[in-house]
């Protein structure tokens, strides 16, 4: 069973998966094995290979863990967390741990091999937000997660193992540190202002323009004032919402518009690069709806940064935000 | 002149250092470019290609600036930071900025080029501690200075651009994000318990054994109980220090020791892992010596984790610290 450690300095809570007993063989770099199309377990034809479905848009009215399909969500195979059983939340002296209990999803954002975010069209992109919505309100339902992570990593750099573009969903019952230290810079500056911090933030960059990658009737991309790596764009609904899964319609659609733009944009002045992209949404349980707005973060991999920001969290950044928002409004699409 | 960014969300300082002019072909992946052995500007006899030496070990009563060194600390070439100027804090709108003004120095650690701090005697490894704390002291004196970061890269992976044996140091005139959680973890545990976190942690480890790769009668090397990476292993003192500079003699000798057979065994378990090697120490002006606890981090880059910890700090680590200490003690040294 995973398991779900709580670091006892910083409050971190970290998951330790280590399913298989391992030789000491096995600690070597972990090497990406490229999976050759025609054995694609993401591919039409091969469901067999995959969990059974747990989500699928089926136009055509096709059966289920079959061809057919234009999106199909399915466990992975690998999780990192399991979903049976109890968190047994128990210390062990001073330490806290919990059973690693959560959902780990893969969502197989389209049947063609040789597409990607940035290529599919703006439908295709929506119909992948809508997906994302559709699972985080089907595993709300269960009380034990607190929070549920939805992220892409694209390309092997950025972790991916599988060349078939996909995202991935993992239900927590914790909130993660990264969106803690978001909430409670947020409410600080509620409690002082009685307003949104990315509220604000957006007006501001709005008004500047200096940092605007693209801003659409319901969306705005920016480089963030402070990123932590070259060309983070970050993507905002302009519309104060708390919850990723809450909003309206026409903001899947804007933003499918705006992704599909960004990722064309990256994939021009940066030829391709890998990236991690982020959903950063409010936690289920807490009352945050005044202070938290939902966003997400796209982060290419350009610099392999002198391993400042690995395990330290403090970062360098050699390309200022301007430039990057620059370079990126100045690519044709 | 790079400068300070204070993210208005998390309140996490970022360094934006872009000095250059770029043109979009320079956001390309950083190749790490190999110096060849007979060209590396870190060996004795090339002491001309370096920034003019700040500090140096010189038994033979050499003058500076040439050879006949045993360690030399020079200016990095490329500094993220820049030594002169004033702070300028200020505002923009809503953000928090100030001038990069810091220092950024390497510490070359011994003049032969086929040496790692693996390799290197323990006597040598002690002259390098001991540089740490020269400069440390050093730079003290100069008020603009909250912090001293003083890191490793060894290996490509790891970020290192130069194969020879080298550490680096840089002041800041802010605190990072990763001592400010350490900082604010270990001063509620104290205010609840009146013990320091760290001191309490070792106590436990060094009762169970299960965590322990090393002890010596100063320092102990242990697996954390929530590492963020397979391997993850932090060095401590056994006696509560609150900072690295300030720690009696014989801890340097103990931690040369230690660390000498730590990274040893790390090269065995692991082949030569590239890895980084952080020392975390309570900043300058802050009240922290009864709850800050100085410490070594060594993070061997191991498992390329899909992406996760990059960027969001949340981390899933494929191997327990249990079954890591196993494969540490059981390395022969």
């Amino acid at each position: 069973m995973p398991e779900l450690r709580k670091d006892p300095i910083t409050g971190r809570w970290v998951i330790i998966s280590n399913e298989r007993q391992k030789r000491p063989s096995d600690f070597q770099v972990e090497r990406v094995v490229r999976i050759a199309a025609d054995q694609c377990p993401f591919c039409p034809g091969r469901e067999a290979l995959t969990p059974r479905e747990v989500f699928a848009n089926r136009s055509n009215g096709s059966a289920p863990n079959g061809p057919g399909w234009e999106l199909r969500v399915v466990p992975n195979k690998f999780p990192a967390l399991k979903v049976e059983g109890g968190l047994e939340r128990e210390g062990e002296g001073m330490f806290d741990r919990m059973n690693g209990i959560g959902a780990h999803e893969v969502i197989i954002e389209t049947p063609d091999h040789s597409k990607t975010l940035a290529t599919m069209g703006e439908a295709e992109i929506e119909r992948v937000l809508w997906a994302f919505r559709e699972r985080i309100l089907d595993l709300k339902k269960d009380i034990r997660f607190r929070y549920i992570l939805i992220f892409k990593n694209q390309g092997a750099v950025a972790g991916a193992t599988l060349e078939h573009s996909h995202s991935q969903l993992i239900a927590l019952p914790i909130v993660p540190d990264f969106v803690r230290d978001e909430i409670d810079g947020a409410r600080q500056h509620f409690f002082a202002k009685e307003r949104c911090v990315f509220c604000d933030v957006l007006r501001q960059e709005i008004a500047s323009g200096r940092r605007i990658v693209q801003e659409s009737a319901d969306i705005v991309a920016l480089e963030p004032y402070a990123p932590r790596f070259p060309f983070e764009t970050w993507l905002l609904p302009k519309v104060h919402g708390a919850r990723f899964e809450d909003a309206p319609r026409h903001e899947y659609a804007g933003l499918a518009r705006v992704l599909k733009s960004v990722l064309t944009r990256l994939d021009r002045a940066l030829e391709q690069p890998a990236y991690n992209l982020i959903v950063h949404s409010a936690p289920f349980s807490e009352e945050v709806r005044d202070f938290y707005h939902w966003h997400v973060e796209v982060i290419p991999k350009v610099a392999r940064m002198a391993g400042f920001e690995w395990g330290t969290g403090f970062y360098i950044n050699p390309t200022s935000p301007e430039e990057a928002a620059q370079v990126l409004r100045d690519v044709r699409v």
